[in-house]
């Protein structure tokens, strides 16, 4: 419980940035799905490495808990307060530290938000090597502890391979300086992988050091019409064949989804009804090469009958329009009713099953079930909505989701984390010595469970 | 101490398996460089899994040390036994145990050769993400154990991306089966990355699964000479932006580390003399668009004379020579006499900065100082050689290049690992809570320290 004793030490320690105003304290206490509510008094706004340090040291030995929060856009439930955990928001640690035009590595704060570091390091030449739908308001180091996927990954790889260096402060407020520039470090444990997707729930990263990309010379877009799942993993074979290096995205929608975008967003379909549309962008340092391979690819795909129709974008604004419809589908589903959103791997062969399955499965019970995802990552995104939240529907999906999922050898968690909402289902994907070992690392450097309570570790270990 | 009853106990769990017979065990106490030498008496060549954990179940219980070993092509002394540590080798564990075809995930016990692992995968249109001189002993497991980079860690990315799944015996002989083949997975704390670049220290790694790129139709070397090292780093710069994504190798080598090719190895040097030469890789969908990429940049290289001369290869056999100079110069500097080898890494800016300090330093000490490396990784190896092993010279070259390093921000070991050799020297790249962690991890992972003891960690932890 906080007290009046601690909120006195936290208002000196923040000067007007230890805020107790319940209308401010609102939005903070809720997910960005408005789908789990805390009840925490107090949010704390620190600029520094310091002054977190000093929090973490204050309320681990005082055993309050805490919640970290970056731009709170997670979807699991993991960066919003269960009960009344103080809230630490990293908001306004948001400077660029450096930027090094010849490596490409970037050291920042862990709250700049991504979309602003990208226009930051699109002026010298590169890009992020990461980006997803969020962008606009996801925060560097949320995208860190939860390892965020995305959008690039087909390209750049997991944050594992492009996040050089870290700072994080422990839950007994030591500063662990990790923050390495170097492409190459071989000199003991990796150390730093530990806070990578721990959503938190290890220590609380104040800065992040990432390489990133240069950036491409040329961008191309197309976007696709196919008329069935098979022509649809065969066109990513020969997209990957034939578009080799400079295949940036490939990622999918399905009928179900085009028809979200134009009823609630009032998108328009760009090209002829089909029942998968396919996003494929390339990005490469020769223009005119890429387009010639783009087309190469495309008449081949047209000439094999893979394909049914297309269009394809090279300007900025039509680009955009084009990722608008993978990228706003989430707002639609929002529009559409209560969202249950699972966020499966599996092999890709097998990646829009879950989606056929889950409808003979739930009948006529739901009132939409779309899936969409990054094909070339095997990653789905099955949401099914019904106008208000259903229990009975709820319990008809769950466990079946995650039985189906462990059945095919998948991942019941593919890029948006346990948080709150799926920890307790971890040993549908990981074996019960891992979960083991996840408890004793937790143990190990947050032995009095202060910093994000009830996320990603399951409340039961065998 | 090993017993009677021990052997007794290993010849029945694997017969003809357990050799404790001198003659065959010399190789296995001495390490590829003969710098290192153990005196174990038994070495256990298990074929299985289950063989490996009945292994360490009963040394955990017997409180005997255990080293494991794969190829034993490790430069720091990390793979041989110090005293009388059982060696367990993995050389019989050699079987792939599946390949996907469509994803291009490969799955294999952690003995096979890497080699063979390449011819393997080629076969069926795809490349190992990592390749290095030792290719054809160095094993799999062993790759991860020590977080192998090598010379495509530039285009593929480190192994910490690469690797989707492990299996892993740990030491109380529990076996921890994360062998995904799922290209994102975030549920719960990656606890295979753990075993990633720990060199045995956590646990031993029995298989591996790991990601395949597809292979490229077009592959092309430059050889290229270059005047000063500022043109070297000017002539990367270029290469970045006119080659893009078809770059697959940006090596470069000294005048010094020619001689020795020429002298050692009778090996030709292919262009006229230059005081660096730098050896391109591309690799690509398209041979003539690759072919036209490189050839712009070359022309652009020559016309501002970035560099003075240069040949380039499309042929295999042409390409293997080149390749030669750049792989074999490890095995000239044996030829030269003893050899203190480091493997560091800097911002590029300062790659070669080391070696000329070091001249300087070392004045007419030493025989030969030569440097080469991984250019776009930042990594250089220094090498310097002495007819006879001299410890004057070594104490002249040690704690001086670590220092040297530190105060450049740089890696003491940017992919070589810690071993034996190197362990002690940890802090002058990792802060003191990082090493701190490291050793709550062993204590964690293996209480009784039987794995691969006197490895990775140093002597003195604060």
């Amino acid at each position: 419980m906080v007290t009046e004793h601690d909120i006195d030490f936290f208002e000196k320690l923040l000067p007007r940035r230890a805020i107790t105003d319940p209308d401010v304290l609102e939005s903070y206490n809720v997910d960005w799905l408005k789908s789990v509510k805390g009840s925490s008094k107090l949010l704390l706004r620190p600029q520094t490495t310091q002054e977190i340090s000093h929090i973490l040291r204050y309320c681990n030995e005082r055993n309050l808990a805490v919640c970290p929060q970056g731009g709170n856009t997670g979807l699991v439930g993991g960066s919003v307060p269960v009960f009344d955990e103080i809230i630490l928001s990293t908001s306004l640690m948001n400077k660029v530290l450096s930027f090094d035009t010849v490596s490409g590595v970037l050291v920042c704060q862990a709250g700049c938000v991504l979309e602003d570091l990208n226009s930051f390091v699109e002026e010298k030449g590169f890009v992020m090597p990461l980006d997803l739908g969020a962008k606009g308001s996801c925060q560097i180091g949320g995208n860190v502890s939860t390892n965020a996927g995305g959008l690039r990954l087909l390209r750049y790889g997991s944050l594992r391979g492009t996040v050089l260096g870290l700072e994080v402060v422990l839950a007994n407020g030591k500063v662990l300086n990790l923050l390495s520039s170097l492409r190459k470090d071989n000199t003991g444990y990796d150390v730093k992988q530990l806070f990578i997707g721990s959503e938190g729930t290890l220590g609380v990263i104040t800065a992040v050091s990432i390489l990133c990309p240069c950036i491409p010379k040329a961008v191309n877009v197309a976007f696709l019409g196919c008329n069935t799942i098979q022509q649809l993993l065969q066109t990513f074979r020969c997209c990957k064949g034939m578009l080799g290096e400079i295949l940036s995205a490939f990622e999918f929608l399905d009928s179900a989804s085009m028809q979200l975008l134009q009823n609630h967003l009032k998108l328009t379909n760009p090209i002829t009804e089909s029942p998968f549309y396919i996003l494929i962008e390339t990005s490469g340092s020769n223009a005119s090469h890429d387009e010639e391979k783009l087309h190469n690819f495309l008449q081949h795909a047209m000439n094999t009958a893979l394909i049914t129709d297309g269009t394809m974008a090279k300007e900025d604004s039509k680009i955009k329009a084009l990722w608008m419809l993978r990228e706003r589908i989430t707002e639609a589903l929002l529009h559409d009713g209560y969202t249950y959103k699972y966020d499966i791997s599996v092999p890709v062969e097998h990646i829009y099953q879950a989606v056929l399955d889950m409808r003979v499965h739930l009948r006529d019970q739901a009132k939409s079930v779309v899936g969409y995802g990054h094909l070339g990552d095997g990653n789905l995104h099955l949401n099914i909505t019904s106008p208000l939240y259903d229990s009975a529907l709820h319990s008809l999906i769950e466990p079946f989701i995650y039985e189906w999922t462990a059945k095919h050898h998948g991942s019941i968690s593919a890029e948006h984390g346990l948080g709150l909402k799926k920890r307790n289902y971890i040993h549908y994907s990981k074996p019960a010595e891992a979960v083991y070992i996840m408890s004793h690392l937790k143990n190990m450097l947050d032995p009095k469970k202060i910093l994000n309570p009830y996320k990603t570790l399951p409340d039961y270990i065998s």
